[in-house]
């Protein structure tokens, strides 16, 4: 099992330092605004505004060395001038000033928030600048939010630190947000439709203050119950597995995140790393930590709404209630691949729903309440309905002829409030629909403009119901120092020959200290005589660091039956590949083949790749990905539900593979993964699994430093 | 090279014969309303009122007999007491009389529209009414839209003949609907999207008037510029095809189909059957014929909005100018695995465009003109990119603090008025962006709430401009019915004997017909000697209808490698399967496995289904739907795009396969399952095909009747 790294617990532990002061920092008693002003269209101006007019009740203190008084009241030249105490600083002075002002007011401010832009995002001076103000913040305890960011909302407090315009309602959403603009949109589309927020954050050049640190602040903070993020990176990807695992335990975290597009691909060797796309492997650490990935603006804002004003659907099954028939067919096609599945009805509900219903109504999921229902059908087939043992009830409605879209509004408005089951809506329409839409939004009941949406929505959120609390807490397992010592020896011998990767004898070697077996092997010197006593049929083929596609390259020769053919073989290889040694080992019975590796992520560290092999392997991409830390449960858990899965469930007329074995297997190249760092790239390709009881066997193993 | 039956030359015959008389059904000089009411909240009142009041200047006509006058004019007691002619008669009376009024005027009105409800929707006393209905049309000539149908609209007549409200604006998309709900949201959806139409149909039951038709008036239609349709049936697979390939080639058709959903599988024993869902063929044709298909009803109005308004993207390089870096990343991802692509600037443009960009503005594409962004900065960067040979451009907006909104959206309306390439908007946000978006759509450009929505629907109108034209006109050719009879002999010869399927030396001996290799065959009887001579290895299989799968019931014995082992396997064989003939084979070397057969759809007829095979076929899907007719040529580019490219591509360390080979296979299969409906079922599986110049060879061929 793989463990984390000492460095991970201690940033665990800094956090825990900070907590209290975190939540100074966003819920202060006073303000201080460094360079408010009021000259129009100045940022200074719009915060000022912002924090002196929206409401909030604490101090607010102004600092501007150019004035004297500002907006009525006494205007200081610096901050360590106010005598009082000043819980957070918003910093608005251009870059140039804003270590001097952090320097001279260190010691009576520890919260400070940096709106000025000029750091990092603008090159070399902005780093080394950026550089100096982390490590004065460092030396002096300081909580830093941003530069380069938009400021941050509270509003319980009526607290707007930011120069976005506005307050927006009080509810239970956190948004932080890694571009400024996109916040300013959110406030926007939050008015419109009825998102309200505990707090949203503009998170800048993530100096100090990270999505790590939010995530742990607000889970934590009893007002937020989701936390919304637009990221565009990711800075610590093991402390984000860390920490996104346990707090999305205990809240649902949604993650918006932009740069899913593949950066060029740098030379690769080793097949496993051309098989995953950093996107694959964001997939598969949210997958792991329990986050609920938006694919998109649009689904980010509907997952946000929903969750916000319901619970999760407590099953699987939904009900739907539609006045169009077509609408009906449309939602049914929509739960097509999904995991929330369309309820059957018991007997008794049907003849229930039939009582209420003409004749040409479907009592059968959808629910056709015919084109002419009025608010009372809703409200007969919803009570009906809530007999069985449904999750969530989707109402559609088209505003037909005599449609009376208020009262069915209010109907679903009324039902919501007796019931602890998700209730949803989707009126379909324009303005027929819009006041109705808005009544049933301010009821906490989230509508979707269209059917499909919301059953797509709806299964995003059940899923991340079932993954969440599935996560198993690991022990740490300690390092095998003297495996270590072991392999590190094999692989610096290596280096001194000047080889860039390991012979497979070595390489079987290491294999053997992680448990994993590997075929037998017998190298040939230019010149040897096959000896006598052989089994045959075997292999030869070169190998050579120099020659890593053997196949391409013609090194192998396949189905050598006797040790006539192998003296040939050897004599052909050496006239093409003089000097090399050659490698001869059985020919195996071909089992499936399999490819298992490990993809060195620059953010979340070893990932391990496994899945189908063969020739078509990065045509099929049937692998998956194995974010570590992770029991053997959780391993043999994954490949039962992943590409893979069909292996260990038995296809039409193939008996099961052992999924134990293979997750052995992963586990153990976890373990080397954490163990041998200097093993740049690894994979096994192929290993050959079997289904008749014999032992899975690497038939290649590639260790490059 | 398959070929159309004669009925279907026929139903176009009879299209041709009708055409004439549709266009006064739709364009009527004068109305009847049969069923003409005053009563509130009666559906004759509704329609009524819609004709009269909304600006038809046609003459119209009330029909009632229980009055007098109606509105204010006189009221007929039928239609054959009034002296001038109707164009159409719209019929709300109750479904009882329908018969009679239609029987009683038929000589004198040629087109009605039956709203009524009460025919085949309702059942067997319902589908014979409109049975009768159906035949009287025919005997008399008539144009019969429904029944169960909401009616029509022509706008630009100002022509309401249904009972849904209000008239729509008057533009180019004409749209038809199986769901009366459906076309009323559509109308409501429409006021609030500004979209504009050429016409509305209701088809209701389609008894007489579908899509077909529909597709056929409308493709001709000058007004129209792109079909919409809303449907849950097609009647006529093979006149689908004909006419949607014909008329999509003239103008865009895009299609929301609904009931994705698998139909509970029908016992099937061949696998081809079971790899082709319904609505996996639905794609094949809506692909073949240039259909866009519609995923959802958002995707549908989208891409009603943007035909609408837009030229088709000319190539498929985008521009996106945006003043969020994060929504520039955003859209940036969404271009992934897409058509449409993000253009490279030249240097040149690159330079001019920095002429306007403050430092920290992105000159690469997406163009980041940065948050405080007024209306210069778009409108030089939409000037500049015009000197690239750029197919779309997209502007991004985000409502900042300093944002223009409203002018930013002039400047766009500005520069769309001096380019024939395509614009749109994703403006996003709520009320801050709301006007600006009202006035771009009113000016016809298309907008999108969210970037990736935009980047999504303008690749499928990207797709569809390139697929349109591609589609040849086919030659009939002529039935070949010499082997058609040699083929029926062996199949009646089968069924006398009390077969269900052929042996496979009948089998072999049909493919080598239509020119394809089966692999060689030699029967023994119960009891029979091994004859010398024979070559080895070989493979001893039960040849059976009793048993389809052989490798599940052991009925199937592999590697036999001289006579000694083969006396053994037979002997074994008839122990366990007493009196069977056994089918010997030779075992060839393994080739890559295809598997190739018939999909008998209901509505579409015959497809041919090819992919590739082996035990994993079930599990990787890797299929494509050939849906006839198609010529060599089809079948081969169909071939070299579909999901078995990469063998006629040749992948790493991998020969190419014979795309032509394959081809040709498929194109004898198309003529197999024209010339030979009893042949209920059909596979071969597998076919071996080889890169190393090995002919292909069927290993095993099912042919079931």
């Amino acid at each position: 099992m793989y463990n984390y790294k000492t460095e991970c617990n201690n940033s665990l532990f800094s956090l825990f330092m900070e907590k209290q002061k975190l939540s100074t920092l966003f819920s202060p008693k006073s303000v201080a605004i460094v360079g408010a002003s009021d000259k129009e269209g100045k940022v200074g101006t719009a915060i000022t505004e912002n924090v002196m007019k929206l409401g909030y009740e604490g101090k607010v203190f102004l600092v501007n060395p150019s004035y004297e008084s500002l907006h009525g009241q006494k205007c200081y030249k610096s901050l360590i001038e106010i005598e009082d105490g000043v819980d957070v600083a918003v910093v608005v002075v251009p870059a140039k000033f804003v270590l001097d002002v952090v320097r001279q007011s260190a010691d009576k401010v520890k919260n400070f928030v940096i709106i000025s832009a000029g750091f990092s995002e603008i090159g070399k001076d902005g780093v080394q600048r950026e550089g100096e103000l982390a490590l004065l913040a460092k030396q002096k305890g300081l909580n830093v939010l941003g530069p380069n960011c938009l400021g941050f909302i509270n509003p319980k407090i009526n607290l707007n630190a930011s120069f976005a315009a506005g307050m927006p309602e009080k509810g239970n959403i956190a948004f932080v947000s890694q571009s400024g603009a996109l916040l300013v949109a959110a406030l926007d589309i939050a008015k419109k439709e009825g998102l309200k927020f505990s707090s949203l954050f503009s998170v800048g050049n993530k100096m100090q203050m990270s999505e790590i640190e939010l995530m742990e602040e607000l889970g934590n903070d009893k007002d937020t119950k989701i936390i919304g993020m637009y990221l565009e990176g990711i800075n610590d990807g093991k402390a984000f597995i860390e920490t996104a695992s346990r707090v999305s335990q205990k809240k649902p975290i949604v993650i918006l995140k932009a740069g899913k597009t593949e950066k060029s691909q740098k030379a690769i060797s080793s097949h496993t790393g051309a098989l995953s796309g950093s996107d694959e492997i964001m997939d598969a650490v949210f997958e792991k930590t329990g986050v609920i990935r938006a694919n998109n603006l649009e689904d980010f804002f509907e997952m946000l709404e929903i969750i916000s004003s319901s619970a999760a659907p407590q099953n699987e099954k939904v009900a739907v209630i539609t006045n169009a028939g077509g609408a009906g067919v449309l939602a049914t096609d929509a739960f097509k691949g999904r995991s929330v599945k369309l309820a059957d009805f018991s007997d008794k509900v049907k003849g229930e729903l039939g009582k209420n219903l003409p004749e040409e109504g479907s009592v059968e999921n959808p629910i056709d309440v015919l084109g002419d229902a009025a608010e009372d059908r809703y409200a007969h087939a919803l009570e009906t309905i809530a007999k069985e043992d449904i999750g969530t009830t989707l109402c559609i409605l088209t505003p037909q002829e005599k449609t009376p879209v208020g009262k069915i509004a209010e109907v679903i408005i009324d039902f919501k409030k007796k019931t602890d089951k998700v209730v949803a809506a989707a009126f379909i329409g324009g303005g027929l629909v819009e006041e109705a839409v808005s009544k049933m939004k301010e009821a906490g009941i989230p509508t979707f403009a269209f059917p499909e949406r919301a059953v797509g929505i709806l299964d995003q959120y059940y899923k991340w119901s079932q993954r969440k609390g599935s996560e198993k807490r690991l022990k740490g397992k300690e390092d095998c120092s003297e495996r270590k010592g072991i392999v590190a020896g094999i692989i610096n011998h290596a280096k001194e020959e000047g080889k860039k990767a390991l012979r497979f004898d070595d390489a079987a070697k290491i294999m053997a200290l992680y448990g994993i077996n590997a075929i037998e092997s017998h190298y040939f010197k230019q010149g040897e005589e096959v000896p006598e006593g052989m089994k045959y049929p075997v292999v030869a083929k070169i190998d050579s660091d120099r020659i890593l596609h053997k196949t391409d390259q013609k090194a192998l020769v396949l189905g050598i039956k006797n040790s006539q053919e192998l003296s040939d073989a050897l004599e052909d290889l050496w006239n093409r590949f003089p000097g090399e040694e050659i490698l001869v080992q059985p020919m195996l019975s071909k089992g499936t083949e399999l490819i298992l590796g490990i993809n060195r992520d620059e953010v979340f560290g070893s990932i391990v790749v496994a899945g189908l092999g063969g020739i078509y392997t990065e045509i099929f991409k049937m692998v998956d990905f194995f974010v570590p830390p992770m029991n053997h449960e959780d391993i043999v858990g994954k490949l039962s539900e992943g590409k893979t899965a069909f292996l260990f469930a038995g296809a039409r007329g193939q008996e099961a593979f052992d999924a134990d074995e293979v997750a052995n297997v992963i586990g153990a190249i976890m373990e080397f993964a954490g163990e041998v760092p200097e093993a740049r790239e690894f994979d096994i390709n192929p290993m050959f699994i079997y289904n008749n009881g014999e032992k899975a066997v690497a038939v290649d193993v590639k260790i490059i430093f």
